[in-house]
């Protein structure tokens, strides 16, 4: 499907493209969630995505951030709204709850948590032709001419390609991690977005396996990790890497939360 | 006077508040500049400001951060805007230059140098009052009643009390550091902010006391140091500090920038 959905005990992640309206769904969503597994709160929630090039051909409410926070402000008393990168370039937009932490509201032990995305733009074009049905008979076929398969070994893979171009995929692996890659190929407004929660200690290698599958013109790189979590001590090591290959950093963020860490960082290749 | 202005040899500042429009000044100043000193290179630049309360009562292109980015984007090639902090509560808006550093593009060695900016709304009514013609018959009062005049030893102050009420000060001290402050005391957007360069490693107490000397509901901090500056440790500090006396911390976020690295934290009381 064009969209990925991952359900597990207490998490439900979503995640659309194109002009789908994500955040109508969460008043039903909570009902359901209500009506069928009996949680009625909200631990935590990440309303994340990159700056549209075209935000007015989106719908309502997602024409602006801001109309976004207003509707999300509706539902959580503590929500935070944040842009890591430039206003007036490439940036990040990431909702999330951000309570107060008070001297009696201290956070229990975290099961270790972290998840990784690359969000790539201006895309090799050779690359992208690897997914349109004139140079892909199958969605396998593309998954594997392309490396995709290779990205994460040990992912169980569910990947679909689309008519006549255009592609997504979702991996789980026995332990219970997902990857999930969605790709636009047409020249342009070529993206691909890769997420994941695979626990590392330095994402560097993966970073770069993508990087070198994809040759994105230039990328926003995104890591949350809690105290608890492998990846805790990955910004530090991503402090002192002001360049992937030919990719070259522009801006590196780092915001603290309650229980998660998040590193914002964007790359291009020189000259951008 | 109502405004800061300091001159040094390749450095200018200017500080306003109200409705002042201090970036139309830009393209008069770069020419006098050029008139008058010789340069037609801007090195570097800092325009930042905290969300205002009534951004409608502002004159444009100050009635939005965009179209503050849109007219400085007009002078700057490589101008960057970030907006630290949350969206929809509280942040702080910057402007600076950040050109992407390529191999041939290594700075050569700073001078040391910092900024500390303290932005303080919400304050003790008491305290407010001293900035007032009614409690203190002079500026001079002002700054020894209400203990401006120790925040930094061994400053030469140049104060200023309006009528009926407001104040400002700048200090410079013989080894060429400044600090300025500027008071609107008015209970319903009771604002102070403090600004200096003095070189310090470790900013805390000079935190705590400006904390202690006006009593904000709620602060954004901010510090810009680069590589060769004693506080360039300083946000590491900074960092294990979850609150300062009664002020708690709800937000940290870091930047690195060309030649500086920028910490921004906001503390409010608790309750805010």
């Amino acid at each position: 499907s064009e969209s990925s959905m991952f359900v597990a005990r207490h998490r439900f992640i979503l995640k659309t493209c194109g002009t789908t309206t994500p955040l109508q769904c969460l008043k039903p969503l909570m009902l359901l969630v209500e009506q069928y597994a009996g949680f009625d709160e909200v631990e935590d929630v990440f309303y994340s995505r990159k700056n549209f090039k075209r935000p007015d051909l989106q719908m309502s409410p997602h024409q602006a951030f801001e109309q976004e926070v207003a509707l999300l402000d509706t539902f959580f008393k503590d929500g935070a709204a944040y842009c890591l990168g430039t206003v007036n370039h490439d940036c990040w937009y990431l909702y999330t709850l951000n309570p107060l932490e008070g001297e009696n509201n201290k956070q229990p032990y975290q099961e270790p948590d972290q998840t990784l995305e690359i969000l790539m733009s201006d895309l090799d074009l050779e690359v992208m032709s690897i997914f349109t049905r004139e140079e892909s008979s199958s969605a396998a076929e593309a998954t594997q001419k392309s490396g995709i398969e290779k990205l994460i070994p040990n992912m169980k893979i569910d990947d679909f390609l689309f008519e006549p171009c255009g592609y997504s995929m979702n991996g789980i692996s026995k332990n219970g991690c997902y990857m999930t890659i969605h790709i636009t190929p047409e020249p342009d407004f070529s993206y691909v977005s890769f997420e994941s929660n695979v626990p590392q200690a330095s994402y560097k290698d993966v970073i770069s396996r993508v990087l070198e599958t994809f040759h994105p013109g230039k990328f926003v790189l995104t890591v949350f990790a809690n105290k608890t979590s492998p990846a805790a001590e990955f910004p530090r090591e991503l402090e002192k890497t002001p360049a992937f290959g030919d990719w070259l950093r522009h801006d590196i963020q780092y915001c603290r939360f309650k229980n998660y860490d998040l590193t914002y960082a964007f790359y291009s290749k020189f000259p951008s």
